[in-house]
């Protein structure tokens, strides 16, 4: 469910770059195309649009995504790279296969290169060369969970990026990842425009948490949801099997709960969600550890979901870093069932704790049917923009289209649950946790 | 995917009717509540809305659903009762848990009533009876496919079913069903009106089509289209295993070939889709019979998919209309099965076809978790409306946020597929299909 | 669950027919190899041993399958073809694929050949050539159902595909099918030896009704009843959520009711099983018309699980032979449909029917795991037993053991549900229906 | 794959005890019944029967389980209890539903009690109380994982549980559980003949690891193999998509491999499977690390299968006993994850290390259609046993067929996996693991 967003300060459409005028007549059959000046609007409030028509100003709008009539590169030359990045992620395989396909079958390009293990991959000290791709070699690769070309986190020099793509005569790099990825294409593309190489940076957004700013919909989010529907139902037969049973299952969602609170609205059997948006106390009368013991009275066994970002103001050290720049999470699934344990062992009341942490389950399996065909249409319209010369450019989903969105501007602001939105407020009711679990509140 | 709707010529909000003023303060907890000004734009294109506003006339927007901080109805008072009507779709028993859920735990309504076997289960001469429901009977039907409540096809005399709803004491019905239910809910709102018996009907679209007009996701359609893939699937692997092996999946879509569409591009092994949108000849040198010829001496072996309602023309008879007034269908499937054998002996070329009609394996399954969340805030929103009063109306979606919208519009004009849209394109792109298999064009 | 067979009249393990002295050496590092006077004892009644055993008599038994240390081909000369014949049936090519394994990595086979489409493929005239499997071909067929390798129905000549094995210098005939492939491996063996063509011909028992004499599981069969259940869940779904809702499933099973049977259990929802075993009336007081009627008075829905091959004494038809030689079968599915119907209207009931014919969405899945690895030590075996110089030979499986058996001995009699034993007396007390719906019993 | 147990010393037949002369009629409709000197032989071997027989011993055989004509108890006046113990395992609701079916509509008993979580609902100090069971408490409670009844480790005094099955007049106890509650069961049986109560204890095996001695199948075992596989699927797809990606997944098998070779060779992509059965060494030349780092060099992947008991020895500590007498384990994929990680890291290789421990994923689910057969079955029989008045009994599955056992035969040795046996060999062969990987041998 979206949440509409903070209001950005900037026109989204006046923002896509491109890297010069569009000559080469598209290939494509097609009767209609969309052009530059097809905008979607960004708010969808009729009274802020009336009040801003009336003070002159454009109504905010995205520049729609699909193919253009006339393109940038010549389709019989070009030669494309793509790459994807980070964790795993539902459905990667899918963009990419759309992505050949579309190239070779629609545009006819013939050259188009797979990079091997992320960016790592355009690092020529890995040794790790290009992959030749075509609609055979990516044939059934969807069938398959993870990611056919490989993926690593953590950056590499942009410098030696750049270096390569220019050696290698690649003229659009499709990068598909999170938020290290984009902020990764958004420096090789300000280096490549540093130096004035023509290269075009199409990104499409991976984030199995969904929490991309400005984007409705990111690409595995449902099927990941669906995943982690089954650890939930596991865990709430583990609870239930035994008294006082509590299971515990950790999710993924480093900033933001979507997974969470989706998984458990969808199963309906959690006490508990515990994401990062919302702060809760361990201790305390209306603390965590309290709530848990009077739904034990109550039901006899509880179910506890916790995204993995929850709660880290709940440890004392700081983690450090991983490679990818993100700031380490302490374990939040693993310190909830000790001190859940030793809340109930110093009461001596019978229990048995269950924890689940079923990451890695979650984001390699294969991408569901709805999963596939928006990644079908995600690899699409990467390849009209990138083939249009657009540079810089993420395709975001919004209101159900197609968008173009400066990848600046995605990756500025998180999206989040709002702990006032139909979201989170039917996570409760389906809980019947307490609003707030924060005893100065 | 959505497609643009054709622009209505009514103020949308506007038309949302109440029963009368809402004075009972609401029970729910909420710090954030919902008003009738919150507004969602339904047209979603820049340069009409700013002509538009310039010309003094509102944005056509439709009213935002939600709980609101005034109800019309007492909660301690209010009865209520949940039909569902037409053929199965998954994700119907969710709505009503919903529903019930919703009424009783968060409004403290008591008396909820469930009808048996649709409009039937409100003609007392069916003896059927109404079922109370409560968080316990309902307790894991949403596990289950099919309707709890049971569902029938056809209408029943709208002055019965209101003469049962006012003995019943019945002040809010909630109809969940498709076309012909929405206009059986019409008529019985425009009966109720007309008794001045202040009854709200609150509508929950139900189509596994996904083709009602002005409501860009219904439910049950997510789930259908995976259960499809499976059948595709399963078809295509009947080809390829024999020689020249013709596969044929007929799936739903008696007006709208969304399922089929989708599924075909989910699973991109089909070498044909026909959909009731698009019209094809079999024979000549542009029909199917030539092109599927050519594609089985290329590949060995084809996939046809095709929707109950597509290629209707080709049937000279016609074959009447069944309980709920819709035209009967001629079987498309066993048409292309016979005319695809004929053709192929005629020509003495050795082939073998299989014909799968799965369309009940395929409506009864339970609903995949997204849905579930879906029906979640369908069931929830059609409460909210129902108590606050609005009458005649039905809980959209609109570009992923739930609204009010006049039953009577919505089921004005079907949605189907554009063929100069993305999901057309992308089929054509996917199973490499003529663009036209009519002759005359 | 196995039924004693009735006791054949040979000794087993001596009519296990070799090509000739065995003096190679097995290139396969194993510690333990079997031999040929490794038995297992077909009969499992102590009492009957004793007295054969008394009388002088020798026990009778299968010889064990498995690796022998001396083998009769040379690895490094030897070419085989592996052929799959008949319906689709899952593990197919698990099978294929766990032969062309131990073939090529534990023995060091290199010319291994797939025939395409069945027997089809060995008749020059279809044109069809050999294709040249290696482990990188076969990669990854298991995770598809159906046969990569195609399959076929119907004999070819048998010279024909003598003439086609000499030729091609194939030492070993690996053919995966049932009853008709079998015999027909029958007859092409006998022509073999009356050549002296020192080829040997090896069966693996394919049916997915799991109905092949003295053969207590065939692969698929797990996967089948998994499949079925789904229908069946989703016919009891359609029958629940309809007054008086009746829901007819038609399964495979020509000769024995044993999917049909187990999926019953499964499922335990069915009111009735219909199988080829157990004859039925429609009409009259203990028909299955009027026990259908009592069914539906008391619960109001039923499910009526019909094997293809149940009720065809009901047909006046003679439908004749299919190219497999097989008697075609009246449609009992849509005889039951009709006859159900037309009761019913002529009673003047409300009732709804909804008929599911699953079948080829059943046979073309991929294996269920325990099937897959049942499909390994399937295709491992037949290949020791290839390599031994065994030929005539079928693999079969004894009390959860692999052994040889005279292919002539295995399709002498089929296996068939016993009326008195536990898996009929489970169907009868699960679905409640008489145990006689013969009004002559 | 059964792998031929060791000889027992002891006549298996004239073990199984019973209370008394049976004088009650069955009420069971049946055409024939299973009687005492039904029996089915222990050794398949036919040269060692003749030994025997020659020897003037009887051959070893069991006793078949079944209904029996004449039974012990008046089905209109025993009272009976069932009890569900130890660690979850598919399946455990369905042999609950299957009993209380097969006592209720079969037998006709009424007086059905359900134990709450085990032993522990036995010992009044609890206060647990017993549960009323009919066929509608138990209605589509095997449509979750799970035991309804609830479960709990570790034993409780014997004689206070005996004095409970006295108070309450409890006749018949149907026990289901492992080891240490077969252990359990034989105790109470043992002091319920010292006080000379008449009480019939009858015995289900549950073991997802498969491992109960002279049993070849137990129920949940093929459930809990297809979801292991699931997760051999993610860490493959995990591993695949790295750099030198190693994926680290711990099944559940304490003593033996079963579950962890199974998952193995129906997925066909481990390169290790560690099992407690075949020991290994971490560091030296034949070493896990140096064959890992040996694989890496080739396949730039691999995958580690390990069961939780293997590499006990690697651990310098004991860790103890759980509640239930178990010693408690090393944590062996943590242990793996560690030193791989440090070897790697100390050969400054980069790799990526995925460990994932599935356990309760894989032992909650509900059980797949075929263990639900064989679970039907098994509650059949157990109650056939009891309303007989056999006691210390278990109810087997014996090369397909189900038989009587004494308990206390069956927990004397447990069953593994032969070392040269078929199903370790093939795992050797589908992983290409060596055969041993200790350095010394």
């Amino acid at each position: 469910m979206s949440i509409q967003p903070i209001e950005p300060e900037l026109e989204l459409s006046s923002h896509i770059q491109t890297l010069g005028h569009c000559s080469v007549t598209s290939p494509l059959p097609y009767r209609r195309f969309m052009s530059d000046s097809d905008l979607v609007m960004y708010d969808l409030d009729p009274g802020r649009l009336k009040a801003r028509v009336r003070d002159g100003l454009e109504p905010m709008a995205f520049e729609r995504a699909g193919a253009r009539e006339k393109i940038y590169f010549d389709p019989a030359n070009v030669k494309v790279a793509i790459v994807t990045c980070g964790g795993l992620c539902p459905g990667l395989n899918d963009v990419v296969r759309s992505m050949v396909h579309e190239l070779y079958f629609m545009y006819g390009v013939r050259r188009i290169k797979g990079v091997r293990y992320g960016w790592a991959g355009l690092n020529p000290s890995n040794r790790l060369g290009l992959l030749d791709l075509d609609p055979e070699v990516v044939q059934g690769i969807n069938e398959d969970g993870g990611s056919f070309l490989g993926s690593s986190r953590g950056p590499q020099p942009v410098d030696v990026i750049v270096d390569t793509l220019f050696r290698e005569d690649i003229r659009i790099l499709f990068a598909i990842g999170g938020d290290g990825t984009l902020r990764g294409a958004v420096a090789i593309n300000k280096e490549i425009q540093r130096r004035g190489l023509g290269i075009a940076v199409v990104g499409v957004p991976k984030t199995i948490d969904n929490d991309i700013g400005m984007v409705s919909r990111t690409f595995g989010f449902d099927t990941a949801v669906a995943q982690a529907v089954e650890s939930l139902r596991c865990a709430h037969t583990e609870a239930r099997g035994a008294r006082n049973g509590i299971g515990i299952v950790k999710l993924m969602g480093r900033h933001s709960g979507f997974v969470a609170a989706n998984a458990s609205l969808a199963v309906a059997n959690a006490s508990f969600v515990l994401v990062p948006e919302i702060p809760f106390d361990l201790d305390g009368p209306k603390g965590l550890l309290a709530s848990l013991d009077s739904v034990l009275s109550k039901r006899g066994h509880a179910l506890v979901v916790v995204a993995e970002g929850a709660g880290q103001d709940l440890f004392d050290d700081d983690f450090g870093t991983d490679p990818s720049g993100n700031r380490k999470l302490g374990d939040i699934g693993l310190l909830l069932k000790q001190r859940i344990s030793e809340y109930f062992k110093s009461k001596k009341f019978e229990h048995t704790v269950k924890y689940i942490d079923p990451s890695y389950i979650i984001r390699s399996v294969p991408a569901a049917p709805n999963d596939r065909i928006f990644c079908v249409f995600l690899g699409q319209h990467a390849v009209h923009a990138g083939m249009a010369g657009k540079t810089g450019v993420l395709i975001g989903s919004w209101n159900n289209l197609f968008v173009h969105l400066p990848i600046e501007l995605a990756i500025r602001r998180r999206k989040q649950i709002h702990p006032d939105g139909i979201l989170w407020t039917s996570v409760l009711e389906s809980t019947g946790q307490p609003e707030s679990m924060v005893n100065s509140l």
